[in-house]
Parts: structure tokens; sequence; C-alpha cells
């Protein structure tokens, strides 16, 4: 895959720079905690304090990209969708998530939220709590996510 | 997607019960920790204690399945491979992968392996300590792993 692609890719992600994810080895590979830096989440797509951390990408034929998000108090993302859908894994606190249309729902710790392809919704912290979790999509003609408006203090505090 | 074929890809990842894996709703779902009851790894294609929890299976178009696995010290899968890959978030503990001919190299909380598509290898716990990893890998024409030989002794404690 270029380069191109891969920032084109990772821009559509998270935005977040191509020379800081890990490279795509043809042997085993291992992304050290600690060795690449965190990354703020890119204020276009995210509302409060979120930072991204352990950002993968693999090459074709693979389709997968991820990273750890961390969300603090209040903050989250905005509306999305994803054309094959997307896999949240809680590594640590408690978050909502809420589909257009659809109530917020909580998560915690553990939990493995599944967000079906073409959904347009919204995930992040609680308003009091912060959250982490592992996002892993798979890319569909080289797009994982289609961002939409931001979440307002009204839609977000529904609950 | 049918049932069968459903129950095919899982019995190539982790020979685990189709009806205990999370069901893969049209809606944003939540697999809520401790809803779905641990289930043993396969003694066919893994050696010592190994635990799976959280179980996940996306349908079509979506290809990415995975689940958290759990080793105790000395655990280890067989040589294996994965069409497209597979991705190993590891969030807690100490293991160790190979590829083969390849060295044994040892890896922590936080880090995140990944195993390019084709290439035969095996991951598990060090001999010492144990290790907990989400594993999540995508298929190809239905599969996601083709399982080979238990990992010897001889093999497993040559780092």
């Amino acid at each position: 895959m270029q380069k191109t692609a891969i920032t084109a890719m990772l821009s559509g992600f998270l935005l977040m720079p191509a020379t800081s994810v890990q490279a795509d080895d043809p042997t085993v590979s291992i992304l050290r905690v600690g060795s690449q830096p965190s990354v703020p989440a890119d204020a276009k797509y995210f509302t409060g304090v979120a930072r991204v951390d352990s950002r993968f990408q693999r090459s074709e034929p693979a389709k997968i990209s991820g990273g750890l998000v961390t969300f603090e108090p209040g903050a989250r993302t905005a509306w999305h969708s994803h054309p094959l859908g997307q896999t949240l894994i809680v590594t640590s606190g408690v978050g909502w998530v809420q589909s257009w249309g659809g109530a917020v729902q909580e998560f915690r710790e553990g939990d493995v939220v599944w967000i079906p392809p073409e959904v347009k919704h919204w995930h992040g912290a609680t308003a009091t709590t912060g959250m982490s979790h592992f996002a892993v999509s798979e890319s569909l003609n080289g797009k994982s996510v289609v961002w939409m408006d931001k979440v307002s203090d009204e839609q977000y505090l529904a609950k």
C-alpha cells in the first residue's frame, strides 16, 4: 500500500500521523507500550479531551486498523459511521454509546461494544467518569469511517 | 450468514460453541462482561490451561472475529497461521510469541502484537507468568486460522 493511501485511511480513522503508527512488518512485530507518543484526538471530530495510543494499521490484504482511545469525563466522538462496523473493547472506566434515534446505552470495563456497518452513532466517556477502549474497524475501499456533526451537550446529556 | 458458516468459522478460530458468541445485532449491541460463560480453549489446539471469554463474531460484510484468551503459565497455542493475520491486544501479564524459524519474543501488558498473513507461529504465556490478550482476526473465504502441530516443550523453552 502506498503511504498516501495509509495516510488517507488514518486521516479517516483518527487523524493521526502515519509516521507514528505501528510499522506493517512482514514478520511478527510487537508495538511496545510507551514506544509511540500519545496523540490528542482531532478536535474536528471529538468534543472534550480525548487521546489516542497504540495505533496500528495493517496493509492489504488485511483491512483492520485500530487504537486505544481514552476519553476524559464529558469527552465523546462526533456522530459518525463505519462502512464495515466497529468493535470497541472497553479496557477501563464507564462510557456511553448511542445510535441515531436510539437510547444512550452505558457500558463498562470488560464489555465489548459492536457498532454495525453504516449505523450513525457516537461513543465516549460518561459525563462524570473517564473511559478507555480499543477501537478496531475494517476498511472498505480504503475508508473506515464517515464523520458527521458534533454531538451537542443536549444530545450528550439526554440519558 | 448461515449458522453453519458461523460455526465453521468459530471452529476454525477457537472451537467455541456458536451459541455462546455475541449475537450479531443489526443495532448497537453491548456484550456485557460476565454475560458469557468462560470456555476452556480446545485441548486439540492448545497446550496447558487456557480459557476464552468475550467471544464475538461479526457477519458479512464485516469479517472480524475475536475473543479474550487467558493463558496460565506454560500454556500456549499450537503452531498455526491466519490467512489475513492477527492482532493481539495484550491486556495483562507477560507472554511469548515465535514465528517459524524466528526467535521467541517476549511481550507485556499494553503491547500490541501483529502476526502477518500466512506466518506460521505460536503465542502464549511465559513459563512462569500468565497472560491475557484480545485476539482479533479477519476471515478469508470464511476461514481465519489454519492449525498445525503442537509446540513441544523443547520448542517452547528454547528462549
